[in-house]
């Protein structure tokens, strides 16, 4: 045995000797190697490519012949031919070891390949799917041996495969006899096994080789937008991504009201439910359209979404969410037919419905998690998912905590005087000049300033048409930093700032941001009511976190992570300015993007994922604010804009605010700041 | 604790000691006394109702005091007053224990309790029913933990009731919520545990308590009638039965000829499972009418049919069951929604198809099997299901085979010349004079003979309109005794016989049996064709019950059971004298009655015969007749009619066959005979 040539896998390291002849696909089974194949061998779907490398290798002691390997033969001169093998590469099932030999597995021949993500810091995804394809050659009926044809289907799943014994769905046995006598007794199988289920299920069965792949879709269900991903669930690519605006919104803008709408029309959230599936079956048909590929390959899809939604979409009575104790119909993750809510997948596809954390802390929440993962974080970080409800994470790697602050939909545009929708023609950008208190501006679907040469001319189709979320934020941290609001909120009037854009705005004065009325556009301002809006939501939004900040008895977070589509245009050092976050270093405050979506994704993906959010899940501490009295507290205590001392003495350095007091009223923040220690 | 009082409890005799103030229910279950409760011990379900028995038992060395149980109590005096609670019974989770006892647990407060059956020989069948009732107090919802409504529904069935961790169809959650509320937090639960599903499934959820019972369907779903019985889940009974028509048959008569129809219409079979389970759905509204149920308490329902009724009403191609070698999609056991195959039951109702054990020997075969239990019993016994095709099984506690054998429909009156189902106006019981050769006749719906007064009067109705297929075995065999017809099969002429009876029929004689030409009735004969047709069904049978004895080594068996509606009808001595079974003492040959029916009854009321059936059926050896050549030689060899000696040696003695000839042809029969042996 110890005369038999050395077989050395990269990038695993495993070896072992084994005698010439030796398959290296069976080599590489023998020692665990994560070698890819969908034939099992029978050199059908070019999956086991490998890479011999030839030559004197030291470090691993080993000196490669040329002849370490059996002769190039007819099968891989096929694929050659054909398509797939590139030079260099051998079929791992075809290419035999006839001496030492160091083989290299690329990535595309790896099952549990990492699929490539862009952000640099983010956790990495092994592809690990739950439903995989399988060739597998049937045993013919025998009279003198009955048994049924799904019975020896089974059964050679696993014998060929190591399956464990699975179930056929009842529509599966329809076409089963059929195929298997076209397919010559060699079949393909969709076989689905979940990470919770005792037994795997064959979805689907094709005549012969059926090379794939399989598809699978993501999907972030928002009370405002449902976002889709169709992914490969080979390669796991993003092959198409598409939004469309979630249709209930005419049964009311924010979930509280479209609870209320249910409490008004008891059974009314039958027909939200419906028109939601519809939207979300619509949007499937969006991105299999774009992709190019039938809606029947899509074997899978995982869901996330806020509670509300969550029971809105699977047809459940939302009104027990509506009030204390704020109870789930069900809370733990769900795993059902996609056929069940009316999506038009393949008809076994299954849906995998993330566990929701608390009755305001959602699937979605959860997929966060999963994404950004504090339960692996050696530092402390907090994650703040922000929307009509901000979720908020605390945690690292000992002990996460959970909860969700009710900021109220201003910060998405709502309740704001020119507030809109993140749109073409929306202010997203703003900066005001300290001295002359001039603002300079960018709107959405233009990349020039507004005091930059051809700025008119580019955005004469769109217009400015209003602020967004991201652009109140930002104006109203420049208007701090210029001195024009004080530390109270207060907008100073134009003497008290020096500026005529502060116009009389009632009782309260106003900010102009942008004056179109001499051409047919609109006058464009932050009144103090504006601010007030936005004082509350971050005040909610802040206490939340402080509150999370208490229980776990820290003063301070090592970093800050803002999460979804909001999150991911806000600026750090405005959001720090407005008292958003609390203080830390800019650098260390990073936009996880839509991390909702990213954890569907994940969870789509890699099947380790979901038991491992399940259990997260089961582990977070839930805090609930509405029982909270220091929520109250922080919340009263955080509604000023800060000044740049503490509690933000990090904010301080980089961001010295003016010490601006514009009446009576707004000297008293002193004092209150000193209570919020 | 040697001190503590002790309980002893029949008639299980189980026996304990627990403190003064034990629950009686509490001692039954931690001794594991089969003592029934819904409720779990709070006084609301009545059903653990038990008998104290006071005074001296020397046997198990106790006496009783009067003051051995707690005082009656208001729970009591409430079910005694209101209903259920008959005299000398006290609630088990009432009474306590105060002194030594001795509890008689009656048979209704078993939950595996003996269903009575009428057959004094038939197996006893224990009900262990998969889907039960329980009751639970489920904790509320709590902020500060929150977790799902299911989830704590869940926990409170573990924790109460010890069940395992549950899932809820996805239904179930509709409701939940309100459900809980409205009970508030007490809720009875209806949860299926299959014997082969890892986890149960709650398949709804009332308010507070809710007393059942629920109802299962057991339907036999044969090629021309499909029989349902509903029963209740709690006792066992039988509380309706109904039959209606196979529609089916508009596309066939027979199975062939549907399976040809699908070879000629390809995707015809989807029609034809349409119809089927249309029937099956009007019947099930006949029972549950009948009983005087709602259709939604009827939670689960059992199917057994042959293979092709099997194929044809889940909507799968029977072609191959057409053609060798007879694969089956699927031959295993299917547990799956009623409603997936249209049947109205409750939403959740799940339906368990038995398995079937081959291509030609099916689930209502292994029904048979299930009832009449050769696989337990200590002698050989024959076990033979006629029908259009005949399924045999043949063994003992050691080793059972099976077959199907290819009868035809001759036995269900078709391809008779005067031949009909058994409806009223049919001949099925016939007697002729040995001496006279005249006969006398009973027809379905009347009790009279046709010689007796009053026959006329009171056949008028229906009139007599041919034979039915018992009607038509003992016309034959009748004939065979009385010597008009030889052993060879043929009639003799009237002057051969010494009867006008015997009429020319071409180049053959008939039989007259019943002539009402003068009354516009019809003339009713035995034709030689007829007896030839028989002759090939009858031969069929006995061929394949000879192939069974020939693979287990024997020449005889200890018992004959003739299973099926027909073998109801069929009277052992003349079944012999046809040599449609092999020899054995009349006392020998027992009618099981519709033993597929009683088999779909018994999976359906006891799990554990769920479990027993499906190994049973892998443990058989399936004797495949169209490939076996000795079954030829069987067939062939067995055309003729006995002559009341060897293999007929039993026979003989009570039926000595006259040993007439009426051709040269039939002279040969004795040459015939000895070759087979």
């Amino acid at each position: 045995m110890s005369n038999n040539p050395l077989v050395i896998f990269t990038p695993s390291g495993k070896r072992g000797r084994f005698p010439v002849g030796t398959k290296v696909l069976d080599a590489a089974r023998q020692l665990g190697v994560d070698l890819d194949s969908v034939c099992g061998g029978r050199g059908i779907c070019s999956k086991c490519q490998i890479t011999p490398m030839f030559g004197d290798f030291p470090k691993h002691g080993v000196n490669v012949r040329p002849d370490a390997l059996s002769e190039w033969n007819a099968v891989e001169e096929r694929y050659k031919s054909k398509r797939h093998l590139i030079d260099g590469r051998r079929l791992g099932c075809q290419a035999t070891v006839q001496g030492d030999v160091i083989i290299d597995v690329p990535p595309e021949s790896q099952v549990h390949k990492q699929v490539v993500r862009k952000r640099a810091e983010a956790r990495e995804i092994t592809l690990d799917v739950a439903t995989r394809l399988y060739l597998v050659d049937v045993e013919q009926p025998d009279m003198h041996d009955p048994s049924g044809d799904l019975e020896r289907l089974v059964a050679a799943l696993r014998e060929q495969w190591d399956l464990p014994e699975l179930e056929a769905d009842f529509s599966v046995l329809a076409d089963l006899q059929k195929t298997l006598r076209k397919g010559n007794w060699q079949v393909t199988c969709a076989v689905h096994q979940g990470h919770n289920e005792e037994r795997g299920h064959i979805l689907q069965v094709w005549p012969g080789f059926f090379e794939g792949p399989l598809y699978g879709l993501a999907v972030d269900l928002g009370s405002t937008t449902i976002a889709a991903h169709l992914c490969d669930l080979d390669s796991g690519e993003v092959l198409a991504s598409s939004g469309i605006m979630n249709p209930q919104i005419r049964f009311g803008e924010d979930l509280m009201s479209r609870v209320s709408y249910v409490m008004m029309n008891p059974g009314g959230h039958t027909e939200m439910s419906r028109v939601v599936r519809e939207a979300m079956d619509a949007l499937i048909g969006e991105v299999v359209a774009e992709a190019g590929i039938p809606r029947d390959l899509v074997m899978e899809t995982v869901l996330v979404s806020n509670p509300v939604m969550h029971h809105l979409f699977l047809g459940l009575d939302p009104v027990e969410l509506g009030q204390a104790p704020f109870a789930l119909a069900t809370a733990n993750s769900l795993t059902l037919k996609a056929a069940e809510v009316g999506l038009t997948l393949h008809p076994q596809a299954r849906l995998y419905y993330l566990p929701c954390i608390a009755g305001h802390v959602g699937a979605d929440a959860a997929a966060v998690a999963l994404s950004e993962a504090p339960y692996k974080s050696e530092d402390l970080v907090l994650i703040v998912d922000v929307g009509t409800n901000a979720e908020i994470l605390l945690g690292n790697k000992e002990r996460v905590l959970a909860c969700s602050s009710p900021t109220g939909p201003a910060f998405e545009g709502a309740q704001i005087s020119s507030g809109q929708r993140a749109a073409p023609g929306a202010i997203e950008t703003v900066r005001i000049d300290p001295v002359t208190k001039e603002p300079r501006f960018r709107v959405i679907g233009c990349d020039l300033w507004s005091d930059e040469d051809g700025f008119a001319e580019a955005t004469a189709q769109t217009g400015i048409t209003g602020i967004c979320g991201s652009g109140i934020i930002e104006v109203i941290a420049e208007m701090r930093m210029a001195g024009i609001v004080d530390a109270g909120g207060l907008i100073g009037s134009a003497a008290q700032v020096g500026t005529d854009r502060c116009i009389e705005d009632g009782r309260t004065h106003s900010y102009v941001l942008y004056d179109g009325r001499e051409g047919d556009g609109p006058l464009i301002t932050v009144t103090n009511g504006d601010i007030r809006a936005i004082q509350l939501a971050k005040a909610a939004l802040y206490a939340g976190a402080r509150l999370l900040m208490d229980k776990m008895g820290v003063d301070t977070v090592d970093r800050v992570t803002l999460a979804g589509a909001f999150g991911a245009h806000i600026s750090p050092l405005h959001a720090m300015v407005l008292g958003m976050i609390p203080d830390v270093a800019l650098d260390k405050v990073a936009s996880a993007g839509n991390a909702a979506g990213t954890g569907a994704r994940i969870a789509l993906l890699n099947m380790g994922a979901r038991a491992e959010i399940e259990q997260v899940v089961r582990d977070i501490e839930k805090i609930e604010t509405a029982v909270e009295p220091r929520f109250q507290e922080h919340f009263v205590n955080a509604s000023n804009i800060p000044n740049a001392v503490e509690p933000f003495p990090l904010l301080a350095e980089i961001a010295p605010l003016p010490d601006v007091s514009f009446n009576q009223k707004s000297e008293g923040s002193g004092g209150r700041r000193r209570r919020r220690r």
